[in-house]
């Protein structure tokens, strides 16, 4: 078969062409009159997409300076903070918030769970500043209940301010903000906003901002405060990655004449399509709460899973990650954040449902296919 | 006369179509085989670019960005640094390094001149764990005499390491850092490189590979020793900016294919073409050590530099960066740093030459323009 190269990577993500062509077009000057006009325009939208009536900063880094930014502008080097590891970037945050010199406490929630708010609660003793969590862990493409730990913490602990890397989340679900009362929600460029990486957004709640003024953290490059201060005037502190930022005007543009509702619904009945498909091919999900961006499966036992998703890649184009650290060649992690239609994950199973069969398994590759048809 | 727009800002600077062409092309995952393979052959023209047998970090960031992976993974909280501030860029490594809590001393020079070595020597008093400085210092158009204060640096006070923000001068002049002794040179993608920005390279010496083990700064994002573990593995700690490191290996071939003494000569061409040529208009030069980056020279006293570039821009579409802080409105700074042929400096002079003579002054164009003839 004819093969056409397609990546299901829960970052990258897809680009696509018009957003491909717009990054090629002769880059502009930052700091010229039509330049903070765009970013102008882009700020009302970043806002809107993160349910907030304060500032989106945009950074040039990846989502991991996002995180950076969030912790070491918020936090005092007095504090005590709570991470949530659950997986690779729960791991992060932690690794994170020790390189920064803060008394760091984890609550270690087993791969592919979510953590439960008994977890969190037995955890915190009214001492912490700060709770660093994901919204949603690629690492095992499991979601954590954000809505209902802020709920908890607000009415709870309401000084312990509420970090979120929402980096695989803003985008590809409802995420308000200002409504759940997240004190900073971080999101990168190459997830659901459908950009190459380079970008992150960061954007902080009014409890947040009062921190920030306290914050004694050294930063620079990430002073959060700084940046926001410059959106506010349409421009950024440091020279901006100019041309993911025009790409951004047209990632933008595509999930508003989308419309974010449908690109929601869109995320999660393709989501749950995935997850119902797999299962017909006889794979075990690998998270008891699975996230919306991500799919991730259990391969079957004696299939050496690296060889398998490589013979996936070699015979029909398709880029599906496998598992980290722990499980290594023991899953598959199916992306379907950002750009994407059932039309791309029905192809997926399909090839997936293939080479399960020519390796001895018994799929049903054409019931898992079927899960898509009903929303074509 | 049909308007045709053109950047002549030291960053960003113009993208060759073919380096446009190269990022808009569909986006590979960072993790795979084919990406750590092209990672392997950019750091080998990385390393050659810079001049040293020591690994290039590639980050995702600003220039800036590289500055704080210098600063903070070189050096100790206890340090003593001294920075050279003859300029914007000068400032920023102060206010950086205060910002890092390190004990910062400042040589302040006069804009538009280049630090002495009687200056340093002043200043210095064998308790500096490193020396900052530009190479070249782009707010004012002048170059630091980096070979020169190297040599006596290493002479006078080996310990002390030598940090150069050589952000727009790697690509446009030589800077062999292993043969000049430089322990940290420091890079960016939006200059000579021709790319958008939103990459930083870091390049370091033994000496200090040395101090890097030894650092206590807090760091996580700008880890340099991090970085440069996953460089020799072909990978980057986070995910990088894909699409630019795309763009990275068509304009390293372009490097390579003209030959970096060929560039370096067209650079150092057209800077001498450019000074004579803006003095031929009446401008007088802003620098008494000009950089080969960009061209700095004041305009007439009784002209608003603002209006006049304005009306450049938008009479003939080149976009010519003025002053800024105490030179803004008083000052012209014609960049010819990265994509540049004579004939763009050229058509830039004549421009100016155009739009001067309206504003009633006497510039002699025709022999302003002459100076590019025998470049071309």
């Amino acid at each position: 078969m004819l093969k056409k190269a397609m990546l299901f990577t829960p970052g990258p993500t897809p680009i696509p062409d018009r957003v491909l062509r717009a990054m090629a077009t002769p880059i502009p000057y930052h700091r010229a009159e039509d330049f903070k006009k765009l970013l102008g325009e882009l700020r009302v939208q970043l806002k809107s997409l993160f349910g907030t009536k304060n500032e989106v900063a945009i950074l040039s880094s990846s989502g991991t300076g996002g995180m950076e930014a969030a912790l070491t502008s918020l936090l005092r080097k007095s504090d005590r903070v709570l991470v949530v590891d659950g997986g690779k970037f729960g791991a992060r945050f932690a690794k994170m918030s020790h390189a920064f010199g803060l008394s760091t406490d984890v609550v270690k929630v087993e791969w592919g769970s979510a953590v439960t708010i008994a977890q969190i609660e037995k955890a915190m003793n009214g001492g912490h500043a700060a709770l660093c969590i994901q919204m949603s862990e690629t690492s095992t493409g499991t979601q954590h209940p954000i809505r209902e730990i802020a709920q908890w913490l607000k009415k709870n602990h309401p000084k312990c301010l509420l970090i979120v890397d929402a980096i695989t989340a803003v985008g590809a679900m409802h995420v308000p903000m200002d409504e759940w009362q997240i004190d900073a929600l971080i999101s990168g460029s190459q997830k659901a906003l459908m950009l190459p990486p380079g970008l992150a957004f960061v954007a902080v709640s009014d409890h947040a901002k009062a921190a920030m003024k306290l914050s004694d953290l050294p930063k620079f490059y990430f002073d959060l405060q700084k940046e926001l201060q410059q959106i506010e005037q349409n421009q950024t502190a440091f020279t901006p990655a100019i041309s993911l930022i025009l790409g951004l005007k047209e990632s933008l543009a595509m999930l508003s004449e989308e419309g974010l509702e449908n690109v929601y619904k869109r995320h999660l009945g393709i989501a749950e399509a995935t997850r119902k498909a797999l299962q017909h091919l006889g794979l075990k999900l690998a998270s008891s709460s699975p996230s919306v961006a991500c799919t991730a499966a259990y391969l079957p036992e004696k299939l050496d899973g690296k060889a398998f998703l490589k013979k996936i890649r070699e015979q029909h184009g398709f880029l599906i990650a496998g598992g980290q650290d722990d499980w290594e060649g023991r899953v598959l992690r199916l992306s379907h954040l950002g750009y994407y239609s059932a039309f791309d994950l029905m192809n997926a199973v399909a090839a997936i449902g293939a080479e399960l069969r020519r390796a001895g398994h018994s799929p049903n590759t054409s019931k898992a296919t079927e899960e898509f048809l009903s929303l074509i």
